[in-house]
């Protein structure tokens, strides 16, 4: 491993794989002291120096790597076909239930109660552990998984014991229920990281790669260890510099970082300019219906395949936010795509093309246009138009990663058009990993969100998975942008790594739920760490305290819905009026009477016709509509009476008030773990929660006294408002 | 001169300096074919050379320099005691009532009508144009005076005569009214210029001095045109870097660019930071009553005198706006002012002390708080205690450069403290020289105030002169931050320049109406330029368009003095509540009933209180306080009525509709110049013009919006409003 993971732990470097040392155990447990490999492939052995170095650091001592089996005890590392030992602990079923990255997990069978004394078998026939997969890709999780498994003592559907440390006698079959499961850097070649909150790029600094290989190493580590296995690394936004990316000045560069990812299984997509023919080429247009285009692309599709034969594809922002697109030359979105995936297509490559499309120049007085509406108006003619190897990447919601939305209407609406799943591990909206907000939660509400596509159970996860329209095939997913960077715990915020170890283990299973991926993140990262041995109390009121705090945020932001109630361009902090006069399309038409966007089919932007029915008439009337999302789809007086009872502005007071004590008590709770925590991690932590709770009241003060100054309507609790 | 100065006459690079050929006179007039000069002064050696330079362009021809009188008609350039033909042609009386900084000009006696025929004279005496002053300085402001006089055919004071190109029958005396004439500049030494809207700084790029010591050169000649003396080379807020100023490390290179401006009669100060004895010094402490710092400043001086003899001395900003101060160490600022000024004494340096001091992390949910009182509050107290070469910076009004605010009530409450008044040309809350805003009507309005302080007629000019209190003491003047910057045309806004020229004008003599020196600097930028001789027509209009343009800005912009709806940070473009939940104690206080912050002694701040007898009376009511600074002293109901007979919020409407119909009226009527205008200057001044109509729409639209959906009261002519 990395020397840098020999940071100390409480530096929060090695997340959830630090494997500290188990106290209860003294030495290797005899059935891991040996692993026995058959195949030379990188996966494999990266998942079996993984297992030994997890091993080691858990128990001590250094297990052996061998090609061939022992007497003794063993753990068989190994696919299907290229492993006996492995292939012949399951049946022929048994295999075919496999997918192609998903993995077998079988203990010891029959484990002999007085084994762990006897330490000896001639008889090896399932006297070892068994990871296997039909791809050493499914191995290497399946190893991660057994390191989860031993090293919090824990498993998402299965409680430790005592013996299990000993004998292992998991039989556990898992398939990721998406084929995709990525990651999107914004990161620039500059080292800065677009809506990046936890210091610089790890990939880049000074217009010049990183010559950190170990960071990158250690990074493609963790997002394997969750199932990670496709990353852009550069922003969708790509600039001058980033533009060469697909050149001979930087290939080497990109073919160096790929080679550190596909040892982990992941690989490598780059963003790319629309405008690379003008910019890159010389020519005068970009026109995906010109020859001359096409050609180029398939030229430089073949050059940087030569470079990269295995890259992932392109992800492309066009047309979107001042970026350059198919619009400039009257074309659609599937012309330009498809002509991408033309080039790529001879290489197995992707293109991944983004429906974040709007018009950034609105006009705030015109209250018709209706930015949610874009992506759906725009993509939804388009559907059935695309390549086999065009996926359209579309945002959770219809706006912008706002701390509450509706699901994006696209979805279940495009039926015969692949599609990634967009979700914002970087909390742009929702606090900047200065502010606690563990997002499983929303995702999960996304997730299981059902849009009658096709009748009840047409859910989100389904849709993006592919099973609903298209079972078939693979190019389905989900997709997040990353919340990392160099700081020296990833993501500036200790508690943000739950967000990029949740967002993973969803990618993988949506059906577990936030609180099982938040009791897992907190026993692999607090478990044995500090004072404590992870008692129950750590565990569960850590755990508490991710669950509340997405409803802790919400609760002192932007009230029912609206959003947008930062301020403008660095998205921190709050101002309600930041977005109200902007082109952005981002507005609440907060007046002295009342506060909302009409999307009503009847009187308003139409948006909530986009969904599919009961959806649509759900949202439609103030009678059915979700009191949390009331202010995206109405405009209603302040004196407007919600589900809760409760009128608009008083909520709006109650939950501010509330919303900055629960604030307050997050930092209380954290301050009463103190005993239980170790020193540094502890205060890196308090810094945050210290400041979250002062900025909550600043949040609490300006919204109240907005629209106490607005509405003229005084508190009915008489609370102090400016 | 400079090969800067043949960049093309429309770049407008030459500013009011271009000299164009006077296609009406076939050759250089025969009383200015020669320039006699006696001394070897510099600067005096730079008023003969920009005398014959002037004379060359505009006449086509270059005349001699000689020592020694010619026995043909002249110019005799020179100091009363040094040039004993300058001397003789004025009585002991008229040479006495020069002052150091001042000069006379006398032209030829009793010409005669058929000299210019004749050609020649055997008595010299009076046949010779003359240019005097007390010292060399006085010579080069004379040389200037009868450039400005040549090239614009004008004077403020005199008109032109056909003939005058011919025969000057000038008989001037001009004395400046203020001492210190000086411009601070607020560059950093990375390049970039804090406040800046004219591209980069001059002075600083990448860290590191300029080696363009011709585009300097050139810029003390535009400030010594205008009678500019003084100059601070960097930003008052002294970063990093910038603290080094004062060492080894740069010292040559400051030297340097003092030679350059010595030249020019301009003296150059430097910004420091009031921390040097720690950051440079190693020393724990800056406490000014701490011997060893005290000690480490006159170490100091003398390291910094003996690079720069003749420099004027340090700019202070201290504890203002997060920069260290005295307060540090629970001193006063006059402790920390003389301390500096005590090491600065030996030398002849001044310590010009900043009272830009108030709180900057204000709570504003505080109402008893007010920023307005903060200069008057720190530093009335103190008055008398400062030493003979401390002067007291004090911005013209209690806030920061807004486009309407009352005069600092410290003007006149200080009676034995040596002040200067400090303007901003750069107009940042003004327009960013993106709008037209001259001005010049504004400055003299300051400039006209009657304090009262010692009864009627005490105005601010006669307090900033010194005149008030103190008539014999000279450390009295006028600063202002400099709105140029490295583009081509200096500020950005072609017709920025004259704000540049006015405060120059202005300086020298307050007395100067905002009507003369506007048509001074038309006439100088314009006569004779593009397809016109600068016909009557575009003298008057250009005049009219700069003489409105400061109330069209402030009509379309924040009302009634209440001030700061600007965008944070960078203050361009409207943002209502931009300012109104930040720490920086700038608040209107809107809600749905009424606006303004309460400044009153009765009910309010009592700052209105901090005013001499009438005015404080005349502030504290409703009833005489003047409607333009109403919200800046009273909160009012919408339906309050001003002395115009509107109400506010109708007046917010109306002045809001108009304002933007009269900023679209500013680009008409250049359009309707077109064909007077060289296309060069047409376009770069149009672009200006047409941004500034579109934008003040915006801040049309967004000011009524806003008011309108707080205060729900419909315009009563019913125009648009969203």
């Amino acid at each position: 491993m990395s020397k840098l993971m020999d940071m100390p732990k409480e530096s929060g470097y090695a997340a959830w794989l630090h494997y500290s040392r188990n106290s209860k155990v003294e030495k290797l447990p005899a059935w891991c002291r040996v692993i026995v490999v058959h195949g030379t492939d990188e996966v494999l052995q990266s998942a079996a120096s993984e297992l030994q170095h997890g091993l080691t650091s858990m128990f001590g001592q250094q297990p052996k790597i061998s090609a061939v089996p022992v007497n003794t005890p063993f753990i068989a590392l190994g696919t299907f076909p290229e492993h006996p030992l492995v292939a012949e602990r399951f049946s022929a079923k048994e295999q075919a239930e496999v997918s192609a990255e998903g993995y077998r997990i079988r203990g010891i069978e029959m484990p002999d109660p007085a084994y762990s004394a006897s330490h000896g078998n001639d008889d090896i026939k399932g006297q070892y552990v068994t990871i296997a997969g039909q791809t050493s890709k499914g191995v290497l999780y399946g190893v991660f998984h057994l390191l989860r498994y031993l090293q919090g003592g824990l498993d998402g559907k299965l409680k430790p014991t005592t013996e299990s440390v000993h004998v292992p006698i998991l039989d556990q079959l898992s398939n990721p229920a998406n084929s995709i499961r990525m990651i999107n850097h914004w990161d620039n070649m500059d080292g800065s990281i677009e809506r990046g909150y936890a210091g610089g790029s790890i990939f880049y600094d000074n217009n010049a790669f990183t010559t950190n290989m170990e960071r990158l190493r250690d990074y493609a580590r963790l997002l394997a260890s969750v199932g990670i296995q496709a990353l852009s690394i550069n922003n969708v936004n790509v600039h001058q510099v980033e533009t060469e990316l697909i050149t001979d000045k930087f290939l080497p560069d990109v073919a160096k970082v790929a080679a550190v990812f596909r040892a982990y299984g992941i690989q490598i997509y780059l963003s790319i300019n629309y405008a690379s023919p003008i910019q890159l080429g010389g020519l005068t247009t970009a026109d995906p219906l010109e020859p001359a285009v096409a050609e180029w692309w398939q030229t430089k599709a073949q050059e940087v395949y030569a470079a990269v034969p295995d890259l992932g594809g392109f992800v492309v922002k066009a047309d979107s936010e001042n970026r350059p697109g198919p619009f400039s030359y009257g074309r659609h979105h599937a012309d330009g795509a498809n002509m991408l995936a033309d080039a790529l297509q001879p290489y197995g490559g992707r293109v991944i093309w983004r429906c974040f499309v709007y018009n950034c120049k609105q006009d705030w007085r015109d209250r018709k246009t209706d930015r949610a509406r874009a992506a759906f108006d725009h993509f939804k003619p388009l559907d059935g138009l695309f390549r086999e190897n065009v996926i359209l990447q579309i945002k959770n919601g219809p706006m912008d990663f706002q701390v509450r939305e509706p699901v994006s209407p696209l979805f279940g609406a495009l039926e015969s058009t692949q599609v990634l799943l967009e979700f914002q591990i970087a909390q742009e909206y929702t606090g900047q990993q200065k502010h606690l907000c563990y997002l499983v939660p929303q995702w999960k509400e996304v997730l299981d969100f059902d849009t009658y596509a096709q009748g009840k159970g047409s859910t989100i996860k389904r849709i993006v998975s592919g099973a609903l329209h298209s079972p078939k095939h693979t190019n389905y997913g989900i997709v997040a942008v990353s919340n990392i960077g160099a700081d020296t715990n990833w993501t500036g915020h200790l508690l943000a790594q739950s967000n990029l170890y949740g967002y993973g283990r969803l990618a993988w299973d949506p059906d577990l739920s936030a609180d099982e991926i938040a009791d897992e993140w907190v026993r692999l990262t607090f478990g044995r760490q500090g004072n404590s041995d992870g008692g129950t109390d750590l565990i569960s009121t850590l755990k508490q305290m991710l669950l509340d705090s997405w409803n802790v945020y919400e609760s002192y932001t932007a009230p029912l819905g609206v959003g947008w109630m930062v301020s403008p361009d660095h998205h921190y902090g709050p101002d309600v009026d930041g977005y109200e006069y902007s082109m952005w399309g981002t507005y609440h038409f907060a007046d002295c009477w009342g506060i909302g966007v009409d999307r009503t089919t009847a009187t308003g932007t139409g948006y909530a016709g986009q969904y599919f029915s009961p959806n649509t008439d759900i949202y439609e009337s103030t009678d059915t509509c979700p009191d949390e999302l009331l202010l995206f789809f109405h405009h209603v007086p302040y004196t407007h009476l919600l589900h809760s009872g409760q009128t608009v502005i008083q909520h709006i007071y109650d939950t501010h008030f509330e919303g900055a004590e629960r604030a307050a008590h997050l930092r209380d709770t954290w301050v009463s773990l103190r005993g239980q925590l170790n020193a540094a991690m502890y205060e890196q932590v308090l810094e945050r929660l210290e400041h979250q709770a002062e900025h909550a009241k600043e949040w609490r003060d300006r919204i109240n006294t907005y629209f106490y100054r607005k509405s003229g309507i005084a508190d009915q609790k008489d609370r102090p408002i400016y």
